[in-house]
This record gives C-alpha cells, structure tokens and sequence, in this order.
C-alpha cells in the first residue's frame, strides 16, 4: 500500500484525515485500540469463539489479527530482537498475506480454543504497551517513517471493528436463542419522505482521492472519467418499497435478474433479504438488538448485489456507478448514523430532514454501486506486503460507498471505496437508485 | 430399548451389573453425573464451545445432551408439570431422537455460543436436584418402574463422557498449539512379549448377554451360533508392528484393501494412522497429553476398519467375528487399561505379565471385530423413543469390542457391542488379529 | 478366483455346469458372446455411448469391457506374441484390476467417441477369432488348464448383460424423450394369490457351494450355519401391496428407516420406488418397453435395500438372511422369469400357479436380504487379478439373491450371491419377506 | 436485442454488414447453415453425442439449438399453425431463455441419445425448408420486419460455430486416443518478429457501434469515454515468452496472482496454458490436429483472465481496457487468421510481415482484456425473450476482444464483445500486453 499523501509528523496524523485538528499519533492510537474492547464489552467468552460460515471470523481472532498487524508491520522491522508473545502467533492471525510466511486456514478460525479470550487480551496489551513504548522513543524523522503505516493499522483496525459487528451479528443468527448484542432506544419511523431524483450533467469529471490526508491506494491515482448526465434518487430504498418488490412476485420472475442471480436465488431459495424469516404472516429480522418486526421506514438492508440490481430493474431504474455516486456525494456534508451514534443498525429517514437535498448518502447502509472493482488508471500497488491490501482483490466484486452504521465517522472518505462479491449479504448493504436522463 | 433384567428395587440397580454390590440409585446417579464433570476440570471456557468436525460435539453439548436425557424420558413424564429450564433446550440438545422432535441439526453444534458453559452446569444443576428430588419421594413400586430407564440414562451417560475425551482430543489436534489435556506419567515399555495364537474348538456357541444385570437391547436375545475353529492373538498389535506394514508400502499397496477403503486411502491421502505425523523423519502421535513421540511397545490406535482389515491381510491372518471375540473373551478377567486407570491412552504390555492367556482383551483399544452390526437373531428394538438408541443404526458399521482407556470399567461387559462406520478413526480403535486353523 | 471344480476337459464346462449336458466350450462361448450382441439389436449407435451416472456403463464400454477381459486372461498370457488391437485397449476397458495396470477412470467412461461402435465390434470380432483359434489348436491339457478362467469370463459376460439392460434402462430414463428398448406383450395379472408363509425349522445347516459345476469363489468354502426357525412369504411383494404402504405414509414416517435410510430418503426427496412417476394422479413406472402405468399385481422392483427394509418393517415382517432364503431356495425348482423369456419386466404372479409352495423364488426381481456382504468361513480369494473379482468388494453391500427378469438362466444358481450398496435401486430388485416365529 | 441499425430489404443483410455488397437473405441463410454442417465433416457419429464438461455442449445439441431459434424467433411467430418436428424439441433444445418456457438441465446435454444425429440433420432440414418457404413468400415490407431477427440468428449460429470447435476439441482431448479433427499443413514460425510498444495519446474517444450494419445490443450506445494515454504491444505473447514466466516460477508464485486466480491455480494445480502436458521433458499440446509439440513461435493460447493478467504483471506491464483496444484496433485493418483459414489453431507471425503497425489485432485467439463485462451508459435491454441474449450475463466476466482463428471473418467487428469468466480456458484465448506511458 502505498501512502498518498507527505505527512509532517506530529500533523495530521488522525485516521481521519478530514478535520485537520491536531492528535498525537499515540492518542489516536489509544483510542481506536480500545474502540475494539468497547466493542466487545456485551460479549461472553463462548461469543469470541466461534466461526458461522467462512466468511465469518471469530471475534477472538479479529482481537488478535489486527495486534498482529502492528507486529508485523510496525515492531518486527522496527524494534531490534522485538519478540513475540508466542512464537506461533504469526501463523494463527495472519490473514492473506502470503509475503509473510504461511497462515492458518482461514475457514478454520472457528476450531481454536487456545490462546483463550484472556490470553488474547494479554497479547494485545502486550502489543500496545510495545507501540507505545516505541512511539515514546523515536524522533521526529523516525515517526515520520512509521507513521504511515501505524495510520494504516489504525483503519485496517476501524475496518475489523465493522467485521467484528457484522460477523458477531451472523453468529447470533445461527443461535436459535436469537441473543441480542446491545438493547436500543427504538427510532420508528412514521413518515418517510417520498424520493425525489437530483439532475447531474455531463461532462469530465475528476474521481479518487486528491491527497490531503489518509487514503488507502485503491482511492487513486486521481483521474479524470467522462460521465454521461444522470439522476440520483434523493434517499435509500426503504423496507416497505422492497417488501412491494417482494409482493410483485420479485423473487419470482427470473427477468428482472442476472443470470448468476438467478442461479443463486434458485439454489439458497431466497425469498427476502438475510436475516429475514416470516412469523405468523408478519417479516421479522434479527438485528443486534435480536429479533424484531421489520420496520417499514428503514432502509433495506442486508441484500446482495444481485438483489440490489433485480429491484433496481423492477423499479425501472437501475444502480449508480461509482463515478456517479462520488460526484454527487461533493453536495453534502459528510455526515450520518456511523457506528457512534450506537444504533447498530440502520434507521428511518426523519421527514423533517427533507430539504431537497441528497440523503442518507453516509452511514446506515453501504450503497451497492454497478461498478465492479477495479484499479484506477495507473494504479500501482506497493512493493511488499501491504501492497497485497487491496489489488489482489480486484476481481469479481462490486464498489460499495458511503460507510455504514457499523462504520466509524473518521474511518470513510467521499472517495472511499468497499467492495464485496455480488452474493455477500451479511454486511451492512443497501439500496440507492440512479437513472439515465 | 428393552430392559433384559427384572429389577427389585434398592437392588443391583448399578450401571455395572456384574458385581451385584448393593448401592442406591441415586448414589450411582451422582457418582455417575459428577464424573462428567470431573472429566472438563483441565476445560477452559472456550475449550467446550468448539466442534471440529460434523462427528464431534462440543462439551458443552455433551453436559447438556445427557443432562436432556433424564429431562426428557424420566422427568416430563413423571413429574407433573414439570417444566424445563428453558423452553428450547428441548430442541437444541436433542440427539437423534425423531420421535421426540424436531432437533437442532447436528453439524452446527458448534454455532451456539449460548447457552454459556456457566448456563449449562446451571442445566445440569437443576436436572439433578429435580432428579434427587424425585429418586426421593418415589416409593419401591414406582422406584422399579423407574429404574429400568435411568439406568439407561447412566449407561447413556458413559458413553458420553468417552466421546467426550476423544472429542476433545480432535478439537485439540485441530489447534496448531497442540494443548495437552492432562500431563501423564510415562509407561513406555521397553519389552512387548512376543505374539501367540490362541486356539479354540470348533461347534454351536450361545452369544449375547443372558440377563442378570443391564445390558442394551442390541446385546440380546441370546442364541446359538456355530463356529468354525480359529486361531486368536493373544495381544493387541504395537506401533512397531503397525511400522512394519507402514513401511512395507502397506498404504501404497492396493491389493490388500479392500475396494471402498482403498478409494478412502486416496482421497484422503492417507499414510499413517490419525494423529501420526512426521516431524524431522521421526513419527509423532497427539495424544491427551499433546505431541508425543511414538512408542514401538503401545497398541496401535486410531485406525480404521480398513486399515485394520489391510493390515490383517498384509499380516497373513484375518480380524475375528464378533461371536469368536466374545467365546474366547470368556477365559479371562474382565479388567484392563480403563478410564479409572487415569492414561487416556493404550499402555504396552508388560512382558511380565505374559501367562499363557489372552492378555489386552478389555480396555485399551476397541477391537475391530470384522462383523457387521446386524441384528441378532429376534432382535426387536422397543417401542418409544429409546427404540431410536441402537436398532436404526444397524447398516454400514462394524461391531468393536472391548472397551478402550476411554471407557468406564463399569460400563464395559463381554457382550457389549460397539460400532462405528469402517472409515472411523477418532475412536481409541486397534486390531486383534484372528486365524482359521 | 479360485474354481471350485475339477474340470474334465470337453465335459461339464457349461457356464450353468447344472445340466450336466456336453457342449464344447467353443460352442458356449459363441452362444454367450452372440446374446450380447442379440440384446443390443434394439439400439441405435448414440445409444451406445451414454453414461447417464457413474454407476452406468456404456453400452460400448460393456462391449469393450468384455472382450478385454479375455484378451487380459486367456489370450495374453496364452498366445506367444499376442498383440492387442490396439495399444491403449488395455487401459481403457480395465473396470477395477489394480493389479493389471492403470485404469481410465469409471466416472468418465462417457467422454470416449473413438473407438466407435463399429470399431469396438471389429474388437470383439477380433477377440472372438482369436480365441476360438486358440480353442482349436490345443489339446485336452491345456484346454483344462484353460477352461476355469474362460468359463469364468462366460459368467463376467452374463454378469456385464444384465448390467447392459439395467444400463440402456437408466440412459433412456434420463431422456425427457422417454424411448423403448422393446415393445412386448402385456402381461397384466388380474388376480395375485393371497400371501402365506413357508414354515422351517430350527438346526444347522450347510450353506454354500458343493462343488460339481462352476461356482464363484464368494459362494464358498461350503460350510454349516446354526438357523433359528423361521417363516418365508411364499411371494414377492406386489405394487399393490407397496402402494399401501406408500399411502400409509411410508416415506414420510422416520420411525420405519434405518437412520442412514432416512438421511437417504430426506436428502432424495424419494417418495416412490425408482423409475416411478406421478402424472395427473396415476402412478407410472418406466420400463424398458418405455412409460407404462404401474400394474397392481406386478412384483415391486427398483427399491433399494433401505426401502426393503422399511417396507418390511412397516408389514411388522423383516427381510429374510441368506442363509434362510438358501435353506428354502431347496424346496422348489431353479425356474422363472429370466432374461430369455423376453420380457425385461417382472411378471404377476399367475394365481393358478398357487399349489402351496414358495413361488418366484427365481427369476423376476433379486430379492434383498439383511445379510450384509461378508466373506464366508475360510474365503480366500485367489492370488492374482482375479482375486480382485470379488473379496475387495466385501464392504457396505448388502446380499442379494435369486436373479432377475434380466439374469440368464443359465448364469444362476441356489447359492449365488450377488451384492449391492444399500441404496443402490437400478437394478431390478425387489422384496420377500420373512418373519421369526 | 435491439437491432442498432434500418434495415432496407434485400440490402445490407450481410452477417457482415462491412463490406456492403448486396446479397440476399435467403443465400446468407443457407451460407451460414451450411457452413455449420461443413464443420460437422470430420465427426463420426459417437462424437456428436458427447459432453465433456458441463460448460461444453455436444455437436448435436448445437446443431439442433441453432435450428431451434430460428423455429422460436421467426417461424412460430410468423407462420400460421406452425407446427415443430416434434412438441418436446422446444424444451431439449432451448439454452438459456426463460421466458420462452421450461428447458432442460445444462448440464445434462449429453446423456440424450436421441434425437439421433440423422434426425438432428433432418430437424435441421425441417427448419430450413420452412424458412426458405417463408422468405420466399413474403413481401418486403415483412422481410424488413423478420429480417432484424433473422441476422441475429445467423450470427447466433455463427457464435455456435466456433463453439463446436472449441468443444469438440475439449471432448477428443477427454479420450487417452486424443483424436484429431483435422490435419493441418505445418506452419512453424522460424522466427516473430520482436514487440515493440505503439503510443496512444489522452483524450476523450468515442467507443461503441456507430450503426450501419449489424451489431449486437451490447456493443452499445456508441458514447464517450476519456482515455489516459498509453502503450499497446505490437503482437501477441507467444509460447517462447509464456514458458520464459513459467521457468521463472510464474505459476508458484502469488504475488503474481490475483487473490482468486491464486486459489484457483492451487485447487486445480495448474502449471501450465490449458492443453499442455509433459512428456519426456518436452511439452506438447492438443490441437485440432492431434497432440503437437509446442510451437515457441505460436501465441499462447487458452489461458485464463487469471494466467493473462499474472503473465501481465510479471512483465511488468498490464492487460488493455477494451476502450483502448477499440481505439487502437482502428489504425489496423480487419483481418487475420479466422476459421475461413482452416488452421483451427493461432499461427506464428511471419517476421516479414511487421512494418511498425500493430500486428494480429483480428484473429488467432481472442484477447483478454482487463474490462469487465458491463453494460454501456445507456444500455438496456430489448423486451422479449431476446433481451435475455447478452443483458443478463454483464456479472463476473470479462470482455475478450479481435476474434480467433475459430471465429468467422463475417461475424467479427472492432466493437464485438466476447465475455467469459477469468477461469475459462477452453476458448482460444490469449494475451496482449499494454502499458501505463
């Protein structure tokens, strides 16, 4: 992964990025490290254990990965004779990184009792209480060389911590109990407002990140695309609009699908989105709150490409590219119901809020864009094994933008691109609608 | 199931049956139950949560399962408005039993993160103060009509608490830090008495249990077989003997397989018993006491019938019919390496020990004898759901005898029959070899 | 294969070997190579070609399959200087000889165009020639050193024509097309005889081969079982009687399967025998005179060993061990509905051919029996490739006795054993029940 | 499919639509069909039958299914009470159109043996006796309206042209005999000229089918798109380079791969183009023409995206976007080593023939680029079942471009499309490099 941006050390070393406010990089250190506890707190031992399907890992191992990253990327090449707390740590808690030495099957995550949740506890203080020993001994032109990568250890950690929500949440899912992860205040919506379209015109626009703070490399080389004029629907696909799609025999009629979409529907025999099931003739969903009625005002959620595309075809629209969406999102204030606001789970557009303005274009649900993932013009991935991040995967997945609300506020960018395969449904994922003029 | 026995109440009411000692039912009750929970003492939480692969179960669910056990088929039953500690366990911890319920499905044991181990001990708690309660307030009749099924609870029981040893054997195999379970003492033989062959006499034999104590319905009726004269070892083979075939391109050879076990050879890429691997050109085996080098006195174990099958044929002679293991067992002590002993592993013969006589025949390794599991001759499982416990399995396995380091020495008989798939291996499983004259 | 005879050469050397009439052996074995051909008459040459399961052979392939057979064990190590036709033969139409050499893989027997039917003809034309010039040149030494393994490849042959039939059944059953391999003439039985039961009593018998005409070597060493008294249906069960237990629930009642039938029937959806189909509320079956609505009075065929079994259990009877179906297999003549008769169907019962004996012992349907596959007391299989004909199969396969509609009548016998995976339901298999007394 | 362009009858109807040359309808129909029938030439009828993969169709299949869609499109809609050769070939023989009824399982094409071949040949004699009816019977204002569809069916056939060649190869190539389809004249290059890198320079270009001519819906809208500048090799890669990355540890090294390439080269063990075996050192490939040792002069041929876009990065350089190759594609002319040529296989490039302009833009195997497969700005669908043609598979391919040496010189074009997943290698596929300048 290669930085974007010259950093001056001691400036601008947030995660973020955006508000250009002063933080000592071991501050903003401290403080997504215990972000990831505070995130575990509701859990119990047996939670942080297991694994549901492969692309789920156990809360214990994202605790442990993401400890592994500062080690190896920061205190192993830094530290002289730095040791680690246990000689096959490395093997356990590597992801994909294939530079690095062998790793333990992913799909095997779930089949490790030992290190237990406590010893995992311990590694990582043992981690922190390394970087922060480290950051208190090096000089400016030091921190500066490191500071690069510890601020990518801090997303890649902000990026874990939205895993760690999604995959606890597939977890208790799995549970007939239906455990919830927090109780909430509950934000019924009772009127949404009614979509309107916003107008783009045509011409060249400028697209990726213009340095200026962290971004991941996949966020550039800024470049220039010509868009065609297009329109963008002013707020998210509702669950009472998609229940419409599902009344109209959308699951039904393989015309209004791809067809690998079809095959998929066929073969899971899908019927609504994940995490819905029928009770008694009512659509309940299983939230981080556990199981409740769906509620007709918020955003659909838990929907695959596939889906998001069939509906968009059904509403005789279809998905924004990439391009698009990024344009339009330069009209409005980067703001919305991120991970902080502690909902966990999408919400209801507030009418009062309609001032003909884009809504709902951060936080609450990734927006599933038409754009498969691919490099940028000129896109080069560094030398070394952080430039497996992001390029190796650049096949047969989809962008998705606009964070979620299990993404952190400092963690996301206008130009900041998610991706996932056109299947994946257990993350937080949307519907926003475009249209050609 | 049937019972074989009558039963006066308040006597001979023991799991073992055979030594007719008068103990109450409820003090077999506990000595029974608190030994399952003697066996997780070396647990740690996370330890009971994981299931490694579809044939093992959590230790959790096997303290909940055989805590279900006694809920369903004695207390609901017979306590009036009884009510479980939790409507769904009901569902979650059912094995097998379709007449019963719906059940949770077996391979996602190992999702259910709730209950807690903390949960379950409370499960277990409450199933045996209602049960001492009971066994309390019940008089001589009700006791009698009573017994028969508990009784089979505490059998069921035993066989719990062994696959809950060989279970957690594979979850810890499945850890690339190898935890021991319990350290041991070390018993390597430096001497194994050389093998001889046991002869016995051709004409009709009476098999299977005879009443007078407990038994499962598949030990019976008892009946007459005819045997033709055999030959039988008069020791388990060893490690070094098992070597010998290993290294005669026994796994490479595939004439002495026979057909499906040669296909498993090759798809599994199979090259050494289960839990051998070599490190450094020496064999190593995991153990309950983690990674040990393999020691040439042992009984081989965890081998399947088509290992033992190939090896017996490499060996010029055959495995024994299940009726011919059963006479020959009949000259000598029912006692052995069992779980008492404290090993959780086979132990060499000592050569001291060398009389003459049969010697391993009980506990250390089951035996794969190379009859099917059939019914025997007017086998009739009972009505109800205990009919469910053995007759529906009585297809594609092979009968074991003999009990291994796992199990309980009161639970073990001479008729006792056990049985797994041919291609099962995470069983302490070995060979005895048999002859025609 | 070791032969259970001694064979005076020019005498005794017809495949049955039960007649006792003379026949040269190149007269035999022009007449079981010609039926091949005769029962491929009906088919075109796309029809040859076609593996419609892994369990299915093309009808090229038996051709082929056959010839190579004595082109491996007679001509080969016979005739100095044999060369084969062609040099890949040898690898391509080897079924499961390890010890001859490698092996096309049986899963892809249907991706091979060439050698084409005309030229696998010109094959057998070749093999044929070459052997009958063989059979001509030598004297009555070498002819009986010769005549066990020809003899056996007359019996592999009738064996690979019934195979062709079930075969060219389940090609054609897997075309929406649904052809006919032959047109014949109805048999419809207006009345089937009420079912009774044959007494026999309990004491050892023998069981097994006496010698005196060929035999395979799985039907020996003759040897003495100890039989409990027993009842024997004096017919197969019909359609009628198995609709019954279809409209009884059968299919949907776990209580009646073996767990490994019932995981069988769920993951199959089987709710009918094999080749059966519901159409506008009438059952049809397919046979080889193509569709036809299932006749009440024809013997039920095409049901596994699982369907047996419930069935069996369901009629509060049980299938019948092979030994018992010996014993009683004695008291009536070896006549029935085979192959020769033409009609590749089972056959209703004629009511007036009820005299109080056992009917349709032979012929019609192979008759299930509890008894897993096992080797007999003292089997040995011969050293060499032919010792591969049968012992290596001995595993997860259930007896099945007496022959079929699609069995020579010359290729059975009292004490033949053919076997068959419990869920297998291709070939023509079919129910009698038994029952203890 | 929307047909992009007015079509004035009994002019311009030429599959072509470049060279404008007037030709009738009905002569292209029966130039096209019968070319089809010309490629069958070399066939036996065994080979018609066979389906080798599930992505592979036997010849008979194509022959009847091209036949089928002018009966669906044209004949059934247009003439009165027409009637099919038989009322089940509409359900054997449609591929992937749903809206046009039920069709039967992909991946079961080849277990029909009937329709035979001959009556494969007559339903195809069927079909065009009423198509040549119908176009001679009607007037010009209904040609004008049937004509639109029926040069998509001829192109439709077209496409299946080149398809029985590569499946066909793919099936001789399942055969140990490994059959040739054709011999072919040798015509290996002495020496290829070296690459050379031709410079293209940034702007905005106008890519997509202009009119004027047939073209498929997917080819448009003719729209904008903004190019960064760069490079595009002079030639194709040829076998000497591939086997350069190859001996340079290519396929054993992942930071070569994309993650999913990575994975797939693992589970299938890929170490070489697809065709490729070693024998004795050397390697040697199947070929239309038998199995023919590697031509070094030759460019490889059937790699997947994965092996093309791995093979990129190790020369340090990238696949082209399908934009920059149809830019490029128009300083060359249209033409090259297309199925016409009767080579069935790439050819090298003659040395003299390079004169600085890009070489082998058309022809011998088509190129992957790194675009993948999606809809145009402005792209939709026609209504109707032929909206299912291209629309629906825009998910998880990638776009080739230029034709191959099994494609038709008539059927290709600058702006033609060609899609499959990145693990398909069965196609003539192969690489041209491009650069960042």
């Amino acid at each position: 992964m290669t930085m974007q941006v010259q950093i001056s050390p001691k400036t601008r070393l947030t995660p973020d990025g955006a508000d250009g406010t002063y933080q000592s990089l071991a501050e903003e250190y401290q403080k997504v490290r215990s972000f990831s506890e505070y995130l575990c707190e509701p859990l119990v031992t047996e939670d942080y254990v297991i694994q549901s399907m492969p692309d789920v890992s156990p809360t214990k191992w994202h605790l442990a990965h993401t400890s592994w990253f500062f080690e190896t990327f920061v205190l192993a090449p830094t530290v002289s004779e730095y040791r680690s707390l246990h000689p096959q740590y490395t093997y356990l808690f590597n992801s994909y990184y294939n530079s690095v030495g062998d790793k333990h099957c992913r799909a095997k995550r779930g089949l490790i009792s030992r290190p237990t949740v406590e010893e995992t506890y311990q590694y990582r203080a043992y981690v922190d209480e390394q970087m922060l020993t480290l950051l208190e001994a090096i000089d400016a032109e030091q921190l500066a060389a490191l500071a690069p990568v510890i601020t990518i250890g801090l997303h890649h950690e902000q990026q874990h911590q939205e895993l760690m929500l999604t995959d606890i949440k597939h977890v208790f899912s799995s549970n007939p109990l239906l455990p919830a992860y927090r109780e909430r205040v509950d934000v019924r919506g009772v009127s949404v407002p009614s979509l309107h379209w916003g107008a783009f015109t045509e011409g060249i626009s400028w697209i990726g990140h213009a340095g200026g703070g962290f971004a991941y490399d996949n966020e550039g080389p800024r470049h220039r695309q010509f868009l065609q004029p297009f329109q963008l629907a002013s707020r998210l696909v509702t669950n009472r609009e998609y229940r419409e799609f599902m009344e109209d025999g959308g699951y039904q009629r393989p015309e209004l699908w791809l067809s690998a979409g079809w095959n998929t529907v066929q073969q899971n025999q899908w019927t609504a989105p994940f995490y819905w099931e029928q009770r008694h003739g009512r659509w309940y969903n299983m939230t981080l709150s556990g199981l409740r009625e769906v509620d007709d005002g918020e955003p659909v959620c838990h929907v695959s490409y596939y889906e998001a595309d069939a509906y968009a075809r059904w509403a005789d629209a279809r998905l924004p590219t990439e391009a698009e969406w990024e344009v339009a999102s330069m009209t409005v204030p980067l703001e919305g119901n991120f991970v902080e606001r502690g909902l966990y789970h999408p919400a209801p557009l507030d009418n009062s809020s309609a001032d003909g303005s884009l809504q709902q274009m951060f936080g609450d649900v990734w927006q599933w864009t038409q754009s498969p993932y691919t490099p940028y013009p000129g896109y080069k991935p560094a030398r070394g094994a952080l430039g497996e991040y992001n390029g190796k995967f650049m096949c047969n997945q989809y962008v998705l933008r606009g964070g979620s609300c299990a993404t952190a506020r400092s963690h996301i960018r206008r130009t900041y691109r998610n991706f996932f395969q056109p299947e994946a449904q257990w993350q937080f994922m949307g519907i926003r609608l475009a249209k050609d003029v």
